[in-house]
């Protein structure tokens, strides 16, 4: 089935409110429902989508229902839309899926399961609020689905995420939970920790952060993210994430036993097989041929990044990826454009016209 | 001293050839030996210095000397400069500095330790080789500068620094090696072990790349770093790294607990002194007023940057840092842009008036 749905949106702020427009765009009729009323009224200006009185009102005639609210609120919802909506598919977003599937289970009326799928869109996690949605935070990225709900309920949903612009991956919740653990939850843990330790020293050493460049604020820049809903999604996913943090804590310990024991070619070994990793994760999943980077040293001034920009533009180069890396003091920037090695030379020479002297690393 | 030397560069290879570059350019005559011909070679190509077929031509009559090898044969080329160039003032480039200051003082003629400053200029880090060097990878770098050596050469090494274009910065050589552990080395190893987990478990979790977003992404960039390189830099470092992780390890174990034991509020308070913490890191230092983040989507084609880069330039806004988040299978994706406080209303009106739709995070 995909032509239009009634599409109800529970809990509309970031997430909730880009579904509602993605939705519109595709020509769903969509009503939505927050306990905040300022946040609804801000989601209706914002998405045109029609703001419910009640919960009730929200949900009454849906075809599809989406709870779009925090984890701990999510179970509860699911039920009341399976009660209050009885010809609707009912999903969620919420990034754990196991713990809120076993709460659904535990609590909801079994005759109606079969039209709960849970799901994860994964996009769109660093921000909050009605005012930063867009159609867009759902374009492309992949929107996991338990893979053991009912085949009818799934393949309907996943028409409808393909209709919207999203891309839907069936997986197992708890290998859900399980990856997320490790590539999303984890990389926030280990960012949170080396910021507050950074943090900590600061007190004592006020010139750490002199000397803190470009990779530490790589390794940091998702400590920003916001604690209640981290805290959140930690403990909704414990398990996973103790794992994950033992894991990560293990090999750490390994590495650092390793460099007291001052056994160089295990250490350059071990560094040897991450850095090859990191170079097969450098291309993005659709360029195939692989990808190039080059390394492009600019002054830090107005219309810089412009003249690059607009020179891979004219060369006809698409850029896969740009980085900016300061000189810790400012001044001086370098650029790292990742585009598709086959666009390589045209960029290198496009770029060498215009007296840039880019350095290609890969 | 700001008048003209006569340097020699011992090791041309990045930061060799990049400080020939920013000496040369700043009316110094170079000299530079390497003990790979080849390597030699290709610097003199590109830098201009005057190639010297042995280390006793490049030294003599030099009044600057740079020793830019690899750690583990930095303190016996600083002796041997210190006794081949009894005029010159002797340094190295080398990041890590008790360890090199201990050997030079166990090994060379005690007279001539007064014309040695130990240094580290904060640049150039993942790069390798004279193909890659610039003047602008020292442009307002922050040098640090061993603050024991005798007042006389340090401050005439300052004045060289500062003519060149970088910043020095005074410190004791145990406290730089205990912050570049923290800031520096600690980072490197949270990223390789991040990515050395990661790519195990793929070995039986094929999607878990998939579910790899841009968090993971900045977490890793610097797995891709020189094995060989960082195994000789953690050695040389060890007893300030080991400390690091230990610290480091001793945070992740303790959230890991407060996540085991689902303590909530324990672990919201960890995490907002972290992004308290991460927010005053964002601005650069220079810019005074702070900064604001705009998130702009983009479709995913050649152009798109170029027309966002062209509009900040039009608007007369400059970048202060820049950073491009793709959906994880492509198709759209989100630039950051960094603007100063200041300036963020002027690059949202711009852009808005280009059709984009910039949301500002802070």
């Amino acid at each position: 089935m995909t032509s239009a749905e009634r599409v109800a949106v529970v809990g509309t702020g970031l997430i909730g409110t880009s579904i509602a427009m993605a939705a519109a765009r595709a020509g769903d009729a969509v009503r939505g429902f927050d306990v905040d009323a300022d946040v609804l009224s801000r989601s209706a200006e914002r998405s045109g989508l029609t703001p419910a009185p009640t919960i009730q009102r929200c949900l009454s005639g849906a075809t599809l229902v989406l709870v779009c609210t925090p984890i701990p609120s999510v179970p509860a919802l699911v039920g009341e839309a399976l009660r209050l909506a009885p010809d609707a598919i009912v999903s969620d977003v919420a990034s754990v899926k196991s713990h809120v599937k076993l709460e659904v289970q535990r609590t909801v009326e079994p005759s109606s399961l079969d039209r709960y799928v849970g799901g994860h869109p994964m996009g769109g996690s660093e921000r909050s609020g009605p005012d930063h949605a867009s159609a867009s935070v759902l374009d492309g990225v992949v929107w996991v689905l338990d893979e053991t709900a009912a085949p009818g309920s799934l393949e309907r949903l996943e028409a409808w995420i393909e209709r919207i612009g999203a891309r839907p991956v069936r997986l197992a919740v708890d290998r859900h939970d399980r990856l997320v653990a490790m590539v999303s939850h984890l990389p926030q843990v280990a960012s949170t920790a080396l910021m507050g330790l950074a943090a900590d020293e600061e007190a004592g050493e006020p010139e750490i952060l002199l000397l803190a460049a470009g990779g530490f604020r790589d390794l940091t820049r998702l400590a920003a993210s916001n604690p209640h809903l981290w805290s959140d999604i930690l403990l909704a996913n414990r398990d996973a994430i103790v794992r994950a943090l033992d894991l990560y804590v293990e090999r750490l310990g390994g590495l650092r036993d390793l460099v007291a024991a001052e056994d160089a070619s295990q250490v350059e070994r071990a560094f040897a097989r991450s850095k090859e990793a990191r170079l097969s994760l450098a291309a993005k999943p659709q360029v195939k041929a692989g990808v190039a980077v080059l390394q492009v040293p600019v002054p830090d001034r107005p219309g810089v990044l412009a003249e690059v920009t607009a020179t891979m533009s004219e060369a006809g180069v698409n850029i896969e990826d740009l980085q900016i890396v300061h000189s810790p003091e400012g001044g001086l920037g370098t650029v790292h454009l990742t585009v598709a090695a086959g666009a390589a030379q045209d960029a290198e020479r496009a770029l060498r016209e215009r007296w840039f002297e880019p350095l290609r690393l890969a």
